[in-house]
């Protein structure tokens, strides 16, 4: 059977643009993968009546929904209280969830206002969740068709309390059969190229196909039907992703291949039991700081003279300066591996966004030298993670093929 | 009077959560600067059904509508057949949408699809939008007590819309009282610090006082009423500047003070003519990552080996081996300012986010050296950007009080 849910998001940060609303985004991504059909996001301000008007048109509407929002401490924190109003269901305090602010603050060896009591009381007939990661509790009631779900709007908390508490009271809920997704997570390939590496391979018309370019990769997404047999989808999966080639660096939804490029080199980099240094240019420090945490990363410089440009120099000429560069920077570092990037391209062509630069990195590796050029636009923000992304994923490449021969 | 707005976005993307809405907060701000409320965010899919419902509920309960997504060529793209079928206004061609469409495939040497021949299509009585950025344009038109706007969902094309097209016409639809926002916006100190020290200022109760706590900063904002004199909103914003003091960076509202910290050390870098080189530790390349496009900045570098830990060093032994590195670094790239962060803490302590390292930051400077010294906690990227934020404070606070001395 269909399950609808929506999402429902309050507070004045959210409607006036303050905050941009990704609890919505993180709470569907659940609930799809969980098999619901997610009908509506809303969000409103601290306004009793609007609060009121939007929980009464839900409990018509839709089977669940899940509500983050309004439940601190402050006056403008409304949502026990239009709960309340708008399902005639007086406010009572629950004495354990008292007793949980009241701990929450002598751990902390900090006063508890008078204001904290309020996040005690509940709408009649609701049951609390338990906020162990900060004051405000959360609860649940069923209203007409719908199972409402409250939660604090902090991230943190909400996604805490989601994954303990929520995710398992709502399977046994709701009858839910999930589609199973996989993700193909490419790197270096437009949209419409991977559509056309694509057509070669017959898919059933049961399976979903979509593409989602993000600003660090190229995502396509593959919808199994509930009930795919692992086998199947093993193979469908297989077939693509050789279609495509190694532009794939990762496959989410197949065990062992997951992640994001960061997280794939980071493995293969400790299976090897290698180092690394950087020469940065275009990137600008973005390639160590994407790397943060990563203990083979060694060492990287950015020189902001290696940005040759005006007298032009020829690919092979740059690419040899970029070698002694590489050489020199291992001698000094020790490690095995050394990355080096150099564009070609103004200050001026760098800041304009209708204007391309060349980029060339070289890996220099125990196995010998490889390099790749790429011709770059866009804003400078873009150019310098586009920079970045392409130089990790000629690591990448390296780390990964050596692994398969 | 008072005129109620909202937002609507329409898309899978969206309501499956692959997509963060951001659109609907950065039109809510715009809007909300313009004087309107905002009563609500909406988000549907592509839905006919569920899009048909909400235009009808929209078109009785607010006085302007602001729409995004569902134009594009392919058959998920619903928008105008939804207005269309909703409001019982027929589809129509309008020539001219359908001659920019062309153009605009013309132009690049692309084939149109026959697909995008219906973008040239809007509901009976609305007035065409032009795109000048992409292929879809938007479109207007009054329904009930409801001034729709329909534009594209792509963030840039949107935005460009909006602040070529709609911002005109909306001001001259209604009749708008705009509140004037100031922000002083800080680094170094948090929320309830802030307010400590923005209690001993007395404020008249029409001046709304508020806080957000970003990634980067901390804002103070203050909502003047509609028609505050700027004499009297100029006094009352240095008072609380001064109550605050040089935590502040920028103010925005005030003519020459506003913006991000990095724009701001670029004013005063270019105004006084100075060149930065930089020994990041902890921060791993950000604080160059930050400074993209920016010349002052000539070289930065990051090791690992600075990351002390094991054996506990002093703080004084700490700063001078920080400042030796300093000027080693100032001899090598010969610039004016040397910006060099270590920080104590082991590998461990830097990885979880319960563990705090101390940061000390050392500016070589032509006027002698100036230290800093924080202690960070958090997940390992806060701790990375904190670190990468309070160093850019530290040369901040330098070139601001080296400018007012």
């Amino acid at each position: 059977m269909v399950q609808y849910v929506e999402i429902f998001s309050q507070g004045e940060e959210v409607i006036t643009g303050q905050t941009v609303d990704s609890n919505a985004a993180w709470l569907s991504q659940q609930l799809v993968q969980m098999g619901f059909i997610v009908k509506r996001h809303t969000a409103v301000g601290d306004n009793l009546q609007d609060l009121n008007a939007l929980l009464k048109e839900v409990a018509i509407r839709s089977d669940c929904c899940i509500c983050t929002g309004g439940l601190g401490p402050t006056v403008d924190d409304l949502t026990a209280e239009a709960v309340a109003g708008a399902f005639a269901r007086p406010l009572q305090c629950d004495p354990v969830a008292l007793a949980q602010i009241v701990a929450h603050f002598t751990r902390r060896k900090r006063h508890m206002a008078e204001a904290n009591r309020k996040q005690a009381f509940f709408p009649e007939g609701a049951e609390r969740i338990d906020n162990d990661w900060g004051t405000a509790p959360g609860f649940t009631l069923q209203e007409g068709r719908c199972w409402f779900v409250f939660m604090p709007g902090v991230p943190s908390e909400m996604k805490a309390m989601f994954t303990a508490y929520i995710v398992n009271e709502v399977l046994q809920r709701f009858a839910l059969q999930a589609d199973q997704l996989v993700t193909l997570r490419s790197v270096g390939i437009g949209e419409s190229d991977l559509q056309e590496k694509i057509n070669s391979v017959p898919l059933p018309d049961t399976v979903q196909l979509g593409f989602r370019a993000g600003v660090d990769e190229v995502q396509t997404k593959l919808l199994f039907p509930a009930g795919t047999a692992q086998q199947q989808l093993g193979l469908y999966t297989q077939q693509l992703a050789g279609a495509i080639g190694d532009y794939v660096f990762a496959i989410d939804g197949v065990a062992g291949r997951q992640g994001g490029l960061v997280e794939v080199i980071d493995r293969l980099m400790q299976q090897q039991q290698l180092t690394l240094a950087i020469q940065e240019t275009a990137s600008q420090g973005l390639i160590a700081a994407k790397c943060i945490g990563r203990e083979w990363l060694i060492a990287s410089a950015f020189r902001r003279l290696f940005m040759l440009g005006e007298d032009r120099w020829s690919s092979d000429k740059l690419f040899n300066a970029a070698i002694k560069n590489a050489q020199q920077l291992q001698k000094q570092e020790g490690t095995e591996l050394v990355l080096v990037q150099y564009y070609q391209g103004t200050a001026e062509q760098f800041q304009q966004k209708d204007q391309p630069i060349v980029i060339f990195n070289i890996l220099l590796t125990p196995m010998g030298i490889q390099r790749t050029e790429f011709t770059l636009s866009g804003p400078q923000k873009r150019k310098q993670n586009q920079a970045a992304i392409l130089a990790l994923d000629l690591l990448r490449r390296y780390l990964q093929n050596k692994c398969e021969n």
